[in-house]
């Protein structure tokens, strides 16, 4: 896989027992050098039992039950994905691997493995990459899964792209399935991501809103909802919501030609309504447009129960578009990552 | 996958018919969009048969016929891996491609799919990714595979980040097969892509060796030559030679616990002769440091005859480290990423 993996576990014998940073430890990927810093980056860890061969040669070797696989990939770039002000490194890790997580569970498919190229200055601390490190092997355990491999590369800014991988059901759950009558439900929290980042944003007392704020470095989607979903479920679509919730929602409007209408007395959240008023905000705009939280937005068949963890927020109707309470929603729609502000 | 994928291809309308630069085009990304670019990257693209799934959902989905699957990522960074001023986006697409096809046909893997993330100042040229797209698929289609879904964020500076996908045979050929007594083998070109660098860093007029310049820009790893062995090839390990020759044999003789000498009077080529002559260099130092080539590097059982294709350049045998002829070599070893002068 690259230059960086080209040292096989049984010879990494630097790292063995380094992970205590004292005076005599390099303190910049510089000084510790390319195949050192993989050396590290690699040690002590255990791959999870889909990986059949990990780090240490050319390529990894994942498993593949179903005789398929799900892909999904990200790219995060320093200072439009994430702020070293704002962020620790081991939160950016855990945000780097959760919102390729959610990409590969929003087809049904459980986590098997991630690889991870990573492209930093050479004057990065080593520190600084031992937290993101371990940043990304909490998410992975907690997506059930391992880092198979990656690449380490001189940039002159952090840039992180995770490619994610997952074992798919016998039918995946695509976005194109949603049918007029159907019931638009989340799983996960809207809006509080983009809170966080108000408040960040702000300059406010972080203090008072520890949760919003966490919220916003780590997201945490609730893979377990979608996974533990019995069997007969009456899902037809889904998706992250990555986005914002009216994007999102309009990629699953247009992949399955329908139209959804969303109730935004269904949507309010109690625990958004103290930061909207200390910075005159609305959180409304916040759960409907706000992406990065990575809920689950999915459709059920029409009367069909919904499964634990699941809120009904609309409804899905002929036609096509968007609505709020049958209406446009006026405010701001999502992101784009080249718009001028965005 | 990410923003950038949740187009589906029959929602691709804008982008049908439109590959043609007129006027009225958007000239960047910026004034193009981001779902618009996406449109337009994935529209009129055949996915290959192993791609189940290619662009407008979560993620993709690729058959695993094998019940797994080999898997790489590789970053290229701009002004580090390539520069503007020196090779054609066209040029950087196939780049891009080939250094991870290369990964996983040294694991005797035939490429499957490629997922893509890239990094893009707002004011890119659509021009630009048109022509880098198309080299992407161009190598792509000629490693036997195509590229199944991706993600485009803004960046200040252009980032690629490739994941290749392999189906692997029943034995992969890892780097920790070599015996003592082994046969060293290489297929393809060592030394050209360096000695085309080194003919851009110095200014020297390029046509006069437009091959060589060429290696530089676009490796060409000689996929079928490795592919298209006889199952009962006597081959015991193998790497692509990515940071030089002697560097990745130095990862095979640590892998399988041994040691390579290298016979320099199999490793001249003439064709370098007078790049070196014109830049007063050493044409064996390219050959046996100089990497970007991904020629292929492998070791066969003893006194097993040689597949088509293969040159012998050297032996294994029992210790460790790597020889020229009997020495220690003492010129420059390889790459490092974050050396100094790297």
């Amino acid at each position: 896989m690259s230059p960086v993996l080209s040292i096989p576990p049984t010879a990494d014998r630097t790292s063995e027992g380094s992970s205590a940073i004292t005076d005599s430890t390099p303190r910049t990927v510089r000084e510790l050098g390319e195949f050192a810093l993989i050396a590290r980056m690699n040690g002590g860890r255990s791959q999870s039992t889909g990986v059949l061969l990990g780090p240490g040669d050319d390529a990894a070797i994942v498993a593949a039950p179903a005789g398929r696989y799900v892909v999904s990939t990200d790219m995060l770039v320093q200072d439009r994905h994430f702020r070293l002000d704002w962020s620790a490194p081991g939160d950016i890790g855990r945000k780097a691997i959760a919102q390729n997580a959610a990409d590969v569970v929003a087809m049904g498919a459980a986590p098997s493995a991630f690889v991870v190229s990573l492209g930093c200055p050479a004057d990065t601390p080593v520190a600084f990459i031992d937290d993101f490190v371990d940043g990304m092997w909490i998410e992975a355990h907690r997506a059930g899964a391992s880092v198979a491999g990656g690449d380490v590369v001189r940039s002159p800014l952090l840039v992180i792209s995770v490619t994610a991988f997952g074992d798919p059901p016998d039918r995946p759950v695509l976005r194109s399935g949603a049918r007029p009558g159907d019931t638009v439900a989340v799983a996960g929290r809207l809006g509080w991501s983009a809170a966080g980042l108000a408040l960040l944003a702000a300059g406010a007392d972080l203090g008072k809103f520890p949760e919003v704020v966490a919220a916003h470095r780590v997201p945490q989607p609730p893979y377990d909802t979608v996974l533990g979903m019995p069997a007969d479920a009456a899902i037809t679509a889904m998706a992250d919501v990555s986005d914002g919730l009216l994007a999102d929602l309009g990629h699953i409007a247009r992949s399955s030609g329908i139209a959804v209408d969303v109730d935004p007395a269904l949507l309010g959240d109690p625990a958004l309504e103290p930061v909207a008023e200390l910075l005159g905000a609305d959180s409304l705009g916040w759960i409907l447009t706000g992406g990065e939280d990575h809920a689950f937005v999915a459709t059920f068949g029409a009367g069909q129960p919904l499964p634990d963890g699941w809120t009904p927020v609309g409804r899905v109707e002929a036609g096509s578009g968007v609505t709020v309470g049958g209406e446009p929603w006026t405010g701001p729609v999502g992101w784009e990552s080249f718009a001028e502000g965005g």
